[in-house]
């Protein structure tokens, strides 16, 4: 039986996301461990494997093994995408910290990986770990036909380059120390920096399992919308946290005058939307059932982070 | 009837190598011109564009096209796949000439990417590249199997990431100005920097087409023979050449102390070991037939280009 949309809201706030993301987790480091020995020549492999394990909460991984789950597909189809998302979301990391683009020194309360490595290694750490995300996808996926495969290689190609990460990024620097951005222009930056890769990673786990059309546009609005919500209650964050929990310059947004949702919108108004939002991914998800509950209980610990 | 090794050494001297390079590079010219519309945000595509049509001989896409030609292949299977390599090319060109990196201000007898964009919308126009690159050869490839593709796109993931470009660039970097590098690092460096892309291209040309398991190796070391001996000759070059007939920087190699084969083995034995390298080359597709005149005579350019 399928339970009620607000039965099921109950459910998933009294789903033990915690355990969840623990046992995900866990199977996600254990194949990106596998997946980086360091061979000669090492440093790029340390470099690469630095940032990779600098203490992500691997939230695209686990999205995308969820959304799997969601049609009884296994963890040998959805692992190696897993870790390739985490791959290109990593490689985002460490190329948008570099001192041309936001010039940090610290991530997680580690230094940045052109800090540690030089910005030489940096580049190159990212540019590896962008290619090999493709080629790791094609060697160690299991049971997941080819055609399959290829719409999730697309898929991630897209959300990786300009049409995501790289054009958001584009226009989040355009926009730095610009007083007068449009909220448009806000969303953009949004969808394409943080919403197109989680889009990519609840999609691909969608497709890994054989999801139907109408299936893949409910998970793409369910991730757009946890998307959009997970950047806004990143900028309240920027402005709310204390450096301890957030592991990063506090304020920094301030600082360089960057656009952020409550500088356009307002702190409370900021904050309704972000709960309108997730309220609005679980209704997508909410008719798939008992299953979904993991997917629900994610959206709804967006808006609960503290980092 | 196949002509022997030697009728066809002499057929490869008279093929009219200029006019079929003119016909597929206006191939390649006129695909990569549609893979690449400038839309919203304009910059990072004229950014991609800017180096994408600097002047480049697209040699890796025609050594695609060659490869797929030779087992009755046809441009719709192949150029999708050999723009993703020029795509692939341009990225690590542009990441390379970084100020943290190779730090050159010109490139083809034009402004280097970061010198005219700047650095970070360099980084991100190189970043744009790779992920498109896999994404064009899903979206735009017609009649080849998903299984072949899946083995191109993993082959040009290695060529470019760690296992490839990046770790020939680590290395690379890591030796400059030591005096006492091996000839063992200094052809990792080459076959990692050079070889292992021109390989991808020959071979994903192969295997598009349908190439067999022995031809495809047959194809691999033709094309690590002709991207050591195109190191080789770039070597020669930049020691002989004027800085018109090169359009970059002349000698710089020797400013910096870099290790060059010149420097390792002189000049003559360089000669001698890159004429060795090229006739290895031809001998190797000198068994596919007539079809094969293409490579061979692509092998001879090599030696006896001026840049």
């Amino acid at each position: 039986m399928v339970a009620t949309g607000t039965t099921q809201s109950n459910q998933a706030a009294q789903f033990d996301l915690k355990g969840y993301l623990s046992v995900k987790q866990q199977q996600v480091e254990a194949a990106l461990d596998r997946a980086f020995p360091v061979v000669y020549p090492d440093k790029i492999y340390e470099a690469m494997r630095y940032s990779l394990f600098a203490g992500g909460k691997r939230l695209r991984p686990v999205l995308c093994l969820a959304a799997c789950d969601l049609f009884n597909g296994t963890p040998e189809m959805s692992i190696p995408t897993a870790c390739a998302l985490e791959m290109i979301h990593t490689m985002s990391l460490i190329h948008d910290d570099l001192p041309a683009m936001d010039n940090d020194d610290y991530r997680r309360g580690k230094l940045t990986n052109h800090k540690f490595y030089g910005e030489a290694v940096a580049i190159l750490a990212g540019d590896g770990l962008l290619a090999y995300a493709f080629e790791h996808i094609v060697e160690e996926t299991r049971n997941v036909s080819a055609d399959r495969l290829l719409k999730v290689i697309s898929r991630l190609g897209r959300a990786a380059g300009a049409a995501g990460l790289v054009g958001g990024q584009v226009v989040d620097l355009e926009c730095e120390g610009v007083k007068d951005i449009t909220l448009d222009t806000l969303n953009f930056i949004h969808t394409h920096k943080t919403a197109a890769l989680l889009e990519a990673s609840v999609v691909s786990g969608g497709i890994l399992a054989g999801g139907s059309e109408s299936d893949l546009q409910r998970l793409s609005r369910y991730s757009q919308a946890i998307g959009l919500a997970f950047q806004i209650v990143d900028d309240l964050l920027d402005i709310t946290s204390t450096q301890e929990e957030l592991g990063k310059s506090i304020g920094k947004d301030a600082n360089v005058e960057k656009a952020t949702y409550p500088r356009l919108l307002g702190m409370e108004e900021s904050k309704r939307q972000a709960q309108q939002l997730i309220e609005q991914a679980k209704a997508e998800v909410a008719g798939f059932g008992e299953q979904a509950l993991p997917l629900m209980a994610i959206a709804d610990y967006i808006t609960a982070r503290k980092n």
